[in-house]
């Protein structure tokens, strides 16, 4: 089942696009980790937030893909810039009115 | 700018999967409005409680939509099933790693 995973990431002052540029940095293995979306973004109104919207092909590809050298590269460099607060949630997706 | 919509919209005990029908509904004109992805889904651990992803060219054509006829009448075959309970957050996208 195609799982979705949505989440707000709140960053220390004035460090959003340093995360931003982790984020959107090509991450070798995500797409054949099962990775079927990820879409990063910001939002004016929230300045030291980022935004994520993920599909996976199913929850344990998402688990699975933390483990990826690629990920943890890019878990260690964002960490300093977080600020702890998070957000979000996941679901298992049954389907689109486009299909 | 690509719009990203994430929401959570609560229901009426029970009329979850009432809810997922109306949105999993093909929705005429929704895809020459400019929606790029909408997800539906659930998750257990928050029984009466839709989810959606949803991905618009720009913001202005995810508010034009739901003027669409097929979008109204979803609304309004919609709003007796909700407790009012929402929640989501509304962002634009810069980017993904998987481009």
């Amino acid at each position: 089942m195609t799982f979705a995973n949505v989440g707000m990431l709140g960053t220390k002052p004035g460090q959003r696009d340093a995360l931003v540029a982790i984020l959107l940095r090509p991450k070798p293995g995500m797409k054949e980790a099962g990775c079927l979306l990820y879409e990063v973004g910001i939002n004016a109104d929230m300045p030291d937030t980022v935004f994520v919207s993920e599909l996976w092909e199913s929850a344990e590809a998402h688990q699975a893909s933390l483990q990826l050298d690629s990920t943890q590269a890019a878990i260690a460099e964002a960490m300093p810039l977080l600020s702890g607060e998070m957000g979000g949630h996941r679901f298992t997706v049954l389907g689109s009115p486009l299909r």
